[in-house]
């Protein structure tokens, strides 16, 4: 079955209906956007992560273009960009927005009708996100064993749920070991709960239990997604990844990390600034005190991995050492065309 | 100030009372224990853990000579007994249980009075225990920097009071960062609030975040404690300790670990059976449902960290060489009367 996280933005004749990841699956509640700004506000208040966002973009911008009729098809596009901007705005960081916008309005300049061309260029970019995940999906699946144990860490949204589906197609029996990712817990509420949709066999563990499993010998792979991957192999990822790369590393377990294709606009770790949230998230958990209120908490959202400590970075063109990814961009020869 | 956890368990009139760490420092109840039964059952409810149930160990013995007023010195002596046996088998696996008894037997043997002697016992133990406690702070407290940052695990309990109080007199300015040690939220909890008691500036991170402060530069020292530590070296302490100890040593910060004594008993880490809890808690927090029904719940208690990530053993007679810990018995003539 598909997980409904697979699908968690919809367009309807009433508005984008946006799955709110925030309670999620404690509560499975849709937040119905009638605008493209009520998609901005639910993006700014994080309804939706991860590749979320990036879906909830090219459905507010469809929203967008029904607003136009009346318009000429000059204003339209002005109108459009002026939508594009808000949208990205809400998340300066997420270079997804961004590609959400272009794709939509390359849509309306193909096509005579902005209505038309807006759900082209949306369901053009819905479709070219979904195939390179499950490109990304397969070449992943084709590195693990036919049977075994693999440790995954906070949420990888489709390149996960793709890898389990080409590897549930290659016959292969995987069970798999969930970090909880605190402090927003996304290992145990949207990691877990969507393996287990998928039927998969599923256990969970603390954030600090990770080395322990991994020198067990149970584990066949660390696997996680990857926020950024720098031109030399550094893999920028949700804060945890690197004590379990470093743990992998000690262990004799490999890494792989999947992103879609690396940065070519970072060439190393310190090109990637680390952004901070609010210490409070750690003090809490759900929105509940867990700590002494002596303690200041500190939030440090990501860590940066040496590619010492990594396999493989595996992207939708296939799996590279960390030393050679610049193999990834040979042949490319338009950056307008680039798959970064 | 002292710390409430210092002195968490006391006799009084009226019984022995134990300050409920369970949901400390949200609540502070004290359990008040009118028999040693009572003790007993506190014990095996947790209400107290860590050097707890020493404490509480000792002075229910103390109740359990206050009920032998009509009986011949070898009826008591036969009834304090039985009671240490209740003692003992409410936590197998914790040596700190048997040692307790036998300080109030030793304590009944040398007087004439069985009540002045299994207070005297009483007190002998809990003197022992504390100036250990003391002299393992104070040589831990000498290979801290005078100014810098430690990262801890857990809680140390009169480990880490006895080494910040050591640090303290010798003017080092110390903060500390805490992981907050999940499930039970050790670390948010009963670390954070005795830390903040005692002045020091206190910083709470989940258990994911330390390879990132690790291999940030800014720890001067990785310091937990040990529930055991193996004469080869191997050091066994609540999981996520050999995360730490892993991404520490990738990340050149020294590892300390402090155990009163390494364990005679047992040669090498595979001498060591790990106890799992209930899955059940990694799947909670404070007793709240925090993943989805999806997924099973893995819970190994502690971890072992080899040698080779270990930087030094810490004991009431000083730091040791991991390699070297046969070195702590050498001139230790009489087993009955050995620190182990």
């Amino acid at each position: 079955m598909e997980p409904v996280l697979a699908r968690s933005v919809r367009l309807a004749d009433d508005g984008v209906h946006i799955l709110d990841r925030r309670n999620f699956p404690f509560e499975r509640t849709w937040v119905r956007c009638a605008t493209v700004a009520d998609v901005a506000k639910a993006i700014e208040d994080m309804v939706t992560q991860s590749s979320g966002p990036y879906f909830a973009a090219l459905w507010g911008m469809v929203l967008a273009a029904r607003d136009t009729a009346s318009m000429s098809k000059e204003q339209a596009r002005a109108y459009l960009e002026r939508a594009g901007d808000m949208l990205v705005a809400t998340r300066r960081t997420n270079n997804h927005l961004r590609k959400a916008v272009a794709a939509v309005l390359a849509g309306v300049d193909a096509h005579d009708d902005v209505q038309e061309g807006a759900l082209a260029g949306a369901e053009a970019g819905d479709e070219r996100y979904r195939s390179r995940s499950r490109a990304l999906g397969a070449h992943t699946a084709a590195l693990l064993p036919d049977e075994g144990a693999v440790l995954t860490h906070c949420w990888a949204d489709l390149y996960l749920t793709e890898t389990v589906t080409a590897a549930q197609a290659a016959g292969k029996r995987l069970r798999f070991i969930c970090t909880e990712t605190r402090p927003y817990l996304q290992g145990a509420r949207l990691t877990a709960e969507t393996l287990g949709e998928m039927g998969v066999d599923t256990t969970l563990i603390t954030d600090g239990m990770g080395a322990a499993v991994l020198s067990s010998g149970e584990v066949s792979a660390l696997l996680t997604a990857a926020d950024r991957v720098t031109m030399d192999g550094h893999v920028v990822n949700k804060v945890g990844t690197l004590g379990l790369a470093v743990a992998a590393s000690a262990f004799d377990v490999p890494f792989l990390a999947m992103v879609q294709a690396p940065d070519r606009l970072a060439a190393t770790g310190a090109d990637v600034p680390i952004e901070y949230r609010p210490g409070e998230d750690v003090l809490h958990t759900l929105g509940r005190r867990t700590a002494t209120e002596r303690a200041k908490g500190l939030y440090p959202a990501f860590d940066v991995t040496p590619p010492r400590f990594v396999t493989s970075v595996v992207t939708d063109r296939g799996a590279y050492d960390p030393a050679r990814l610049a193999d990834y961009y040979e042949g490319v020869d338009s950056p307008g065309e680039s798959n970064d």
